[in-house]
């Protein structure tokens, strides 16, 4: 009979029907247990992406996909915690520099990332260009290292939302990814489930992102933040700007060197910028008062780098890994920077080796652009605007097409909407 | 790559865009092959269904689906050919007496037919509770039928429209079934592969058919009746009542009996007008005057019939079966029946045995429903108003009470539509 039970939950939701508390929680379970088959979810998917779904669903969703897996309990750390949790975006590699940043200045950061797929990267694939770095630990492990040191960034166990895990790889591949319920439901039961006390939103919106239109961002916050509140974390959201990549650098190893730089002191503009937005949200929403800034100039948050990085394996000290071939892309004209574009960089990136075309890929960690000028910067004909790093030497003339295509030389200088776009708390 | 295609075209439909001919003939193929997945096929069914198709767009996914398989070619037969195709419905026996009556008007019916899955009954599940007939012939014989006897109603072979068949069996599990596009390219490029020259269509309008609404029974038609043209078939589509059952009988021997009274120039007034009126728009599709009121009374239909069951291995003397249980439903006051719900009856039938619930369950040939009244017929308390046949006794009470549910005796006269609600051409 369960057969008809998927069709009729299919149906309600076909024709613009609210779903009851019972169909939700009997889907999820169903389609996790595998009673209720894939070609069923994804239909189901569609109609969601099509019709909708109300906050009251959406959080009865949230709520099966966190039920279909265990809860981590971090009662046993003494700090509060705080996570962050980024939509996606070229160049962010944020989490690396503010993760032992916020560690360092009281608040236990239990983050559980994911790797990269299509044209973002992901935060373990960079990670993992550290020599010895190892993603995976167990609960325990993880729990004591939260203690010890207070920085985690680590695989979510198979444990947490497996739900989740099923149904994003079925979005995946039918179309089905850009729904807010479907992709708000995704985010918050992984971070609900893995027990932190606050959680901040890095919601990216423009060309580079998964939103490139604000007020779709601005609903996906909304609906992210209540889901939070809801289930007692304390959740807020920052909406920044992914039209142009973070910072300078856009690979894996080459984004661990950047993070390293602002974790020293330096590091461009921009990146310095978001990380110590996003730690003072952590912070606050930790209820912890502490200058961030100080724990940058002081040390104590490369301090906290160099431990996490050794608890987990890897050898903060060990050079990183270079690419194989190298090629720069040079200004034709004299002029100023007017755009650089996220989305055409991340695709360069991601066709040097940086990123992977499916799930079983592996990635290239030397590989990727690293940028030379950034928008609003005069430059001279004959000047480096970027170079492309690849270890497969036929990646790159395809790359340096996107790449050629993603920076535009002018007259002009651009205007800036600035970075911080909006907060939704 | 063919994943990432798959996802393009998916997208592309759910985002409200017109898909090319390129992306449709594409996906019907590579699905066709096991190339695109059934959830991805499931997930664009569910777009086409939210978002709809334009004409073009149905003419190419009708023809895609045409050029799965293998096209007949009745060129061979001597006789013009017309064939009709009813949307499904409660007790619609007409196939039954329909095609040995046009074929003795001197048109060549080539009758592919299916099973009954739900509430309405299938044309071959009917025709094989009579003792040694045979659904499947190959094509061959399905030809040589045609040519010696004129009347054919057999199984669709395997070799026409495939892609059909396959997505037929995902729409019904995955909620997409209620799709105009998607009904109108499975019902005509079946019709169109089998090679017909003429095809009328009974398009059902009430509880007990598909469509519970007239103007969405119009857009059907007015659909198919446009591809019929675009592929050169003489195509004509009548609307036809079906809130209440067609005639007494509903289930399987007992609709072969009662057909076979219509044949001997008996039978209910309603499947009678049907069947002619059906008729004489075959004859007039085919080009053929000829008057279908003769044929049955002078016998000639009825000879068509023996002949008709004979070749595929019938004997058309041999008793029926019967069901061996048998109950009465009697009324409780006098009055007169103002109701009798099709969709009901239809579903009593099917739980008595008559139909099957998944494709491999077998179907109980005596079982079913025998009316004794129609609407507007007056009865007295204690009157029997129907009867409740099953091979196995415990299917009657919950086939009982909705039979009673069914079926109504107040005090005023019902108002009648009449049978016939529209043609279109």
């Amino acid at each position: 009979m369960s057969g008809f039970a998927a069709v009729d939950v299919i149906r309600a939701k076909r024709d613009g029907h609210e779903l009851s508390d019972a169909q939700i929680d009997w889907v999820v379970d169903a389609y996790t247990r595998g009673v209720v088959a894939d070609e069923q979810m994804s239909a189901l998917a569609m109609a969601i992406l099509l019709r909708g779904m109300t906050p009251r669903e959406i959080a009865r969703w949230t709520a099966a996909m966190i039920a279909s897996g265990e809860r981590l309990d971090l009662s046993s750390v003494s700090r509060p915690t705080a996570d962050k949790h980024s939509t996606g975006g070229v160049g962010d590699k944020i989490t690396l520099p503010l993760t032992p940043l916020v560690a360092a200045c009281g608040v236990a950061v239990p983050q559980l990332s994911g790797r990269g797929l299509g044209h973002t990267g992901g935060t373990l694939d960079k990670l993992e260009s550290i020599p010895g770095w190892r993603a995976r630990l167990s609960n325990d492990e993880f729990k004591s290292q939260l203690q010890d040191i207070g920085a985690v960034i680590c695989a979510a166990g198979d444990g947490l939302a497996p739900a989740d895990r099923k149904l994003y790889a079925l979005r995946d591949v039918t179309g089905t990814v850009e729904a807010i319920p479907l992709i708000a439901s995704s985010i918050m039961s992984k971070k609900i489930a893995e027990g932190t006390g606050a959680l901040v939103l890095d919601v990216k919106v423009g060309s580079g992102a998964f939103m490139k239109d604000l007020a779709m961002a601005q609903e996906l916050a909304r609906t992210m933040v209540q889901l939070g509140k809801d289930s007692g974390v304390t959740t807020v959201a920052l909406l920044t700007d992914m039209s142009t990549p973070l910072g300078l650098a856009v690979g894996n190893a080459n984004e661990v060197a950047e993070s390293v730089e602002v974790l020293a002191g330096g590091g461009p503009a921009d990146v310095v910028e978001l990380t110590l937005a996003l730690a003072r949200e952590m912070l606050a929403a930790a209820g912890v008062d502490a200058d961030p800034e100080k724990a940058l100039s002081s040390g104590a948050a490369m301090d906290s780098w160099r431990a996490m990085i050794r608890a987990q394996g890897g050898d903060p000290d060990a050079p990183l890994p270079t690419a194989a071939h190298t090629e720069v892309l040079r200004a034709s004209q004299d002029g100023v920077v007017t755009s650089l574009d996220a989305y055409g960089i991340g695709i360069a990136a991601w066709r040097l080796g940086a990123g992977r075309a499916r799930k079983e890929d592996p990635v290239s960690f030397g590989a990727g652009v690293q940028l030379k000028v950034r928008p609003g910067d005069r430059v001279r004909a004959g000047d480096v605007l970027l170079e492309l790093r690849a270890d497969d030497e036929s990646r790159i003339p395809v790359a340096r097409d996107e790449a050629a295509a993603a920076i535009v030389v002018g007259t002009e200088q651009p205007a800036t909407a600035g970075l911080l776009l909006d907060r939704i708390a």
